[in-house]
């Protein structure tokens, strides 16, 4: 969990493999009217499970090796089935957000959800989390790792249209940072609609919230959540809108903190929050939430950019960054609500 | 659901009294050492329900029948029990966030740990949504209705310093304008710690991920919960903080728009959006989420204002406002996350 199966996290792996545990997959696509597709290549590829038989429904395979490419890199990632080339009643499709990570962090409707799915679709690391009875009851698993949740999710969409029942999985909440709008933007793309595979979002807990948890009461007034990842949001825009919410006295969830490729990003992000609030503002690390190396720290604001050289933060990490009314106590961290402006206790 | 069980609730409902299944509570607090309290007013009165027996172990029961009172009508309000007035060994507390309601939307950590509980403190709304499973396997149940989370949060922290394990409920998340700062806060003023009582929070699904579920994808970027309620955070900060995230293309999930006294703010908060953003941006209105009487609405944000005439717009309400990139299809919110300026599909 921490943060979502979002992009960010692909830009710090480059090789991609999907792997694919169909036999029985109904695909409804007429082949003869796709243009040929790489399925060798990031999004359809076996090089990583003997299980795997490629790509089964959709032709979204053709996606570069580079996940932090630039389009003009891309292009050759498009949209190629559309609704014309599935035949028969589609199934339907459902986003399900798997919450903190393993099954005690899992709503009923999701656990339920992914026993009534007949194919899910996921990042392998979260498939992997999931417990035996969903794995079990599926016909099939769909994985691919970090790269490519754009033909991921075109996979779980042509698997839909195809006439198969799918749960496109992910960690936290399908509508933060994760694969909810990438599956509508992707069935418009296709000439489908949402209606026609009865489309669902199933919520999850989302890790400001299950990171919270660990640390106290840290989020209990007005609070924003930014990604510090520029793949999809220029970091001008990033930078403005710390700048505003900093000012403000929100208490800031952080996503995607740090990446191999982004650290300036993180020091940048420190700068900007240092010069809006005090050193000693209490800032909530959690790493690896929910993992075997969960870490949970809480630093001052004025000694972030040096945890930044520490394994504590890297891409698996949330920040929460309290506001000026935040205190530690007790190793909590505590952000008021305001009842003692109003109430003595 | 909707919005969690916060105080802002309270303002709407003058008369208050707390329903206590309890028989054979632990109460460690000796009372001779406690000041007299009143305990025919909000908090401990038991007028409506005829199992009640007032407040068991606290003495928190003296808060004022006004809930959106001012400190200074309530200074009778105050903690009464400190940690010197309970002998033996502390039991736990937890604070549980039950997501969208229903135990559909509850995960197996939240039902594990109210089955396991002793006693279940809560809103009576939020208690009666209760799988019987749960309310059967606990010794007692308090519930109170909309007024008095202090007092009902204070009753929590005095039965776990009294050696039981209490678990206090809240729809949402306990991180979400909701009790799991109070209950810490309660627990350093009586003297108490927070490891004293092996303080955990379980978290929930909160009503902007609940809600946004309904509605499709409408916040799948960086996103801001800003509540309305001035109760408890001044108005011109609330204003100040919809002026900064309106202008930086933040979605906007905002809770506890509307109460019978406090209508000029969501007035207000119209105004203020519209200032900074077109008046045809998607606004997803979401009323009693997970209740009998749910609705879902899509409106653009001209038009906003006059839903507040409307029973859509109330105290069990939830509103998501876009962003400038939002849109509408096939009667879903969508905001890109930006995959579009990387992808073709």
């Amino acid at each position: 969990m921490s943060t979502d199966d979002t992009t960010e996290r692909t830009e710090t792996e480059s090789s991609c493999g999907a792997s694919d545990t169909s036999s029985a997959s109904k695909c409804g696509a007429s082949t003869d009217d796709r243009p040929e597709t790489d399925t060798s290549s990031c999004g359809a590829s076996s090089d990583d499970t003997s299980s795997s038989s490629g790509s089964s429904c959709g032709a979204s395979s053709s996606s570069s090796s580079s996940c932090g490419s630039s389009k003009r890199e891309t292009t050759d990632e498009q949209v190629e089935a559309t609704v014309e080339d599935f035949e028969g009643e589609p199934g339907r499709l459902l986003a399900v957000g798997l919450g903190p990570g393993g099954p005690e962090g899992m709503t009923r409707r999701a656990r339920e959800t992914l026993l009534d799915a007949e194919h899910i679709v996921g990042y392998t690391t979260y498939v992997d989390l999931l417990p035996d009875e969903v794995t079990e009851s599926a016909d099939e698993l769909y994985d691919t790792p970090m790269c490519g949740e754009v033909s991921r999710t075109e996979e779980a969409v042509d698997r839909a249209l195809a006439g198969n029942d799918v749960a496109i999985i992910g960690s936290g909440d399908p509508n933060v940072y994760a694969l909810a709008g990438l599956a509508l933007e992707i069935l418009e793309s296709k000439g489908a609609s949402a209606s026609m595979v009865d489309f669902e979002v199933v919520p999850g807990v989302p890790a400001a919230q299950s990171c919270g948890a660990r640390l106290g009461a840290p989020l209990v007034n007005d609070t924003v959540s930014i990604s510090l990842s520029d793949h999809l949001t220029p970091m001008p825009t990033i930078e403005s809108r710390l700048h505003a919410t900093a000012k403000e006295g929100f208490t800031i969830a952080i996503y995607n903190p740090w990446s191999r490729k982004r650290r300036e990003n993180f020091e940048k992000c420190c700068e900007i929050l240092l010069e809006h609030r005090d050193p000693e503002t209490p800032v909530g690390i959690v790493h690896g939430a929910g993992r075997d190396d969960e870490q949970v720290e809480i630093v001052e604001l004025g000694e972030l950019e040096e945890y930044g050289e520490t394994d504590l933060v890297d891409m698996t990490t949330t920040l929460l960054v309290g506001n000026e009314e935040t205190y530690v106590w007790d190793d909590r961290m505590v952000t008021p609500r305001g009842y003692e402006s109003k109430y003595d206790y």
